[in-house]
């Protein structure tokens, strides 16, 4: 069984937090991180059809651009990794039969039905806007996949929202990519200085979020 | 240490699938869905405003009603488990003022400052409109945080976006809640009959998905 414990998942959600200074001399492994890409691989979405690519940016010099497109966070240049969730700006037809191909390819079974079904979904009754929407919301399953394995794994990351998406696209030439940026996260390990470390953690009671019916 | 290896994240990951037949005579242990109950709770969400509640129905009517509000889909009756995810509806000042309350209520800290930022993201820069769409971003880190958890604890799960939102509202009263839903998740054990458990994961290749710059 590979399965964890209660205590070790409430542990390690415990465990985390929105990492506010990273150790910028701790990196992490290559096989932590290669855990960590095949989480976001891994992710469920919508249909399976995985509206998305992952962008991990390493070098240097983008990631002390990317902070003036980020607030002056630092984090984005201090961290271990940095990942820019980006959804595929004009999802089409095109991109559900590529799915189509790759569960052939992968079960060796014809998916016919299914495409109709997916088309049908998303190109009959919703307009690019409202696709741009449920691609939007797919990548932040991807999010809090990458988030939760993270904090399973020991390394700490920040969720940051506060990005400029548009400089993003730019910096990063994403526009030539078919990529929009949606959202970041941070990954590494925490500095000894930083103080939200030791801060409780603040979330509202269970008897107020959970309501059973 | 309670982290986990990378082997048992990777394991999990591959054997959660979306559960399309849930065996109705096996229930999720209070202790496991009190577990899972907690990981929604501890869901990371932006400024950590947790703009939602997390309905679980656990009455067998409602269940039986909402399958009609749910294409048929016979998982929302019969999987051990249901959550409605759901944002709150009109997400006000007077949100952001209970979450002040609760972080100098946990950390015995003032935090002024802090109110006034997270009014000028969300008041004053974005209209109703917006913020239904920021709260229904952070309600996916928190389905994706729950399917991970579920997939490390061995509970199956199927995240379903197919439902019909302002029929689930209806027949759970989530108006007078001041709630709308957004997504479901079953949860439970996968029945012995469920063909798509032996199928296998399809997924894009690491090298289509993970861009590195």
């Amino acid at each position: 069984m590979s399965t964890i414990t209660r205590e070790q998942l409430s542990r390690q959600l415990h465990w985390r937090y929105a990492t506010n200074q990273f150790d910028p001399q701790r990196k992490i492994s290559p096989e932590d991180w290669a855990a960590l890409e095949e989480s976001l691989v891994l992710t469920p979405s919508s249909f399976g059809l995985q509206p998305w690519k992952f962008v991990v940016v390493n070098t240097p010099a983008l990631r002390e651009k990317l902070v003036a497109a980020s607030y002056r966070q630092r984090q984005v240049a201090d961290a271990s990794h940095l990942v820019v969730f980006a959804i595929k700006k004009n999802f089409s037809e095109a991109d559900v039969a590529a799915y189509i191909k790759s569960i052939s390819d992968v079960r060796g079974i014809p998916v016919a039905g299914y495409h109709d079904v997916m088309v049908g979904s998303l190109f009959k009754t919703r307009d690019a806007a409202a696709r741009a929407a449920w691609a939007g919301h797919q990548i932040y399953i991807a999010l809090g996949n990458f988030l939760t394995s993270a904090a399973m794994l020991g390394v700490d990351a920040c969720p940051m929202e506060g990005i400029q998406p548009a400089k993003y696209d730019d910096i990063l030439g994403l526009d030539a990519l078919g990529l929009s940026s949606v959202v970041v996260a941070t990954a590494g390990y925490r500095a000894a200085t930083d103080k939200y470390a030791a801060l409780k953690k603040v979330r509202f009671a269970k008897a107020d979020v959970i309501v059973t019916l």
